[in-house]
């Protein structure tokens, strides 16, 4: 007997199309339906192997599921939530894999008429620089964390059922309030790709010629991938978590100040301690960023 | 007959290893002495195979060369110069391969007794994080440009040496004015540093556990690769091209100020419209940043 009997994924892009190959790769699924607005989408899934079968209908696709997974852009969450709700099946337990959490429960609460305990708000921290169901590997969350955010409400068995998914998968599952994952992602995501596309854009206005892109070498490669991942989900993510990113950007920004302030009054020793506390602390971590 | 025939390098760290190694492995130089402070560490390159021989001494080293190259941090490259000029050969070129050009040549023209005929001022954008001779490998500059920046005094003949040196390491060669360079490496290079050390410290401050490291998946590992470069080099880089990082700074904390504002106001469309002009913008150069 599988974990999952019949799992729907609402969106096939890349995480749920990597969670339906690794599930399947794990033999922990039984079958796994899509819900999307694009029939030619969900029929080239279905030809890839992704997934066993695709639905435009919300209660084609919900009958007899047992477990949905919300794999859709933030700006859609809500909608696609309320075109679920009607025909969720009683025992089905629904959870999402949206970048920010707080938004993503009040969307909840108000597709859900407010029932919440059996919906898991989950964030796999893991992706590339490819979008879509043909970028999927079932390989993408091993070694990953995956954070879950149960509400007060969330009843405990639904989050055992997530996170048993989860793990399945190879990933590392980690709790933590709603409040706590968007300030932590706020800063360590959210903020470093805000200023990666704010570089990128400084420097093309700044140097007319571009002449500046053929020095990449320099260290702005680096910098800079991540400017290179989809505008429109970057955009919904610095909206859906708007107060904790300018919490973030105003810390960001002060301390920013007082290292212009190091570098114009000449400042060698604290210029230098800060460049030092960085390297260390990031030295110490470094089997984190290898990973 | 070799392109070289004694070639000086003062330093024997990644860039002027390397530079040894290529110039062998391509048989461009006849001897490679070094000139340094640690004749332990001049010892142990020469066991390495990096270099002939190994000097403390400046007149021991210099006698015979054609070329010298200056591969030492910014902070040290007057006295080292300083030390060379009384001794250096009539015909010998003398280059360098320091990050910002117009406080090298400053050092030189004090060093040199304002004689900049023969000085070639030179920036090799290639690296690692990895420093000293044991990580120099011949292949370092390969299809990397080389930025020449010449003085009006510097005789056209030692800039054809130099460059030809570094097309002999497989470099590419360009040559721009001390200026141009001076702004186009702050932009590309030292602003990024900056802000990538600046960040670590930021989140390594504002989170006592430092929990923010585990979750560096989400991009901030990208970013702060470069934090892990040696502080001291950097600290010197920041303060030998200060008035060139002030400027490009400035247009980036007042562009940061406009990013932070279309979030605050939740311009949706304003912040998208970044987003998007950062990525065209980005994959267009993308066979660079790739290289």
């Amino acid at each position: 007997m599988t974990a999952i009997d019949r799992l729907v994924v609402a969106g096939v892009g890349l995480i749920n199309g990597s969670l339906a190959r690794a599930l399947r790769a794990c033999d922990e699924v039984g079958e796994v339906v899509a819900l999307g607005r694009n029939a030619d989408r969900l029929a080239a899934a279905e030809a890839a192997g992704v997934i066993d079968r695709g639905e435009t209908d919300p209660a084609a696709a919900l009958s007899g599921a047992d477990m949905v997974v919300v794999g859709v852009p933030l700006s859609a969450v809500r909608d696609v939530l309320a075109q679920i709700a009607p025909h969720l099946p009683a025992e089905a337990v629904i959870t999402d894999v949206g970048s920010t959490k707080a938004s993503v429960v009040a969307d909840a609460e108000h597709a859900l008429g407010g029932d919440l305990r059996r919906f898991v708000p989950a964030h796999p921290i893991a992706g590339t620089e490819h979008n879509g169901f043909e970028a999927a590997f079932p390989e993408l969350f091993r070694g990953r964390r995956v954070v879950i955010t149960p509400t007060e409400a969330t009843e405990a068995a639904a989050t055992a059922r997530v996170r048993g998914m989860w793990e399945a998968c190879g990933a590392h599952v980690i709790e933590m309030s709603v409040g706590h994952h968007d300030r932590m992602l706020a800063a360590t995501s959210h903020l470093p790709h805000l200023l990666a596309y704010g570089l990128v854009d400084t420097l093309a206005r700044w140097d007319d010629s571009n002449e500046v892109f053929e020095y990449a070498a320099g260290g702005f490669r680096d910098f800079t991938r991540i400017a290179s991942s989809d505008p429109l989900m970057w955009r919904d993510i610095c909206f859906a978590n708007r107060s904790a990113l300018l919490e973030t950007l105003a810390h960001y920004r002060a301390d920013l100040e007082q290292l212009t302030a190091l570098v114009r009054d000449g400042d060698e020793a604290g210029l230098e301690a800060v460049f030092r506390r960085a390297k260390t602390i990031r030295d110490r971590h470094r089997p984190v960023f290898e990973q």
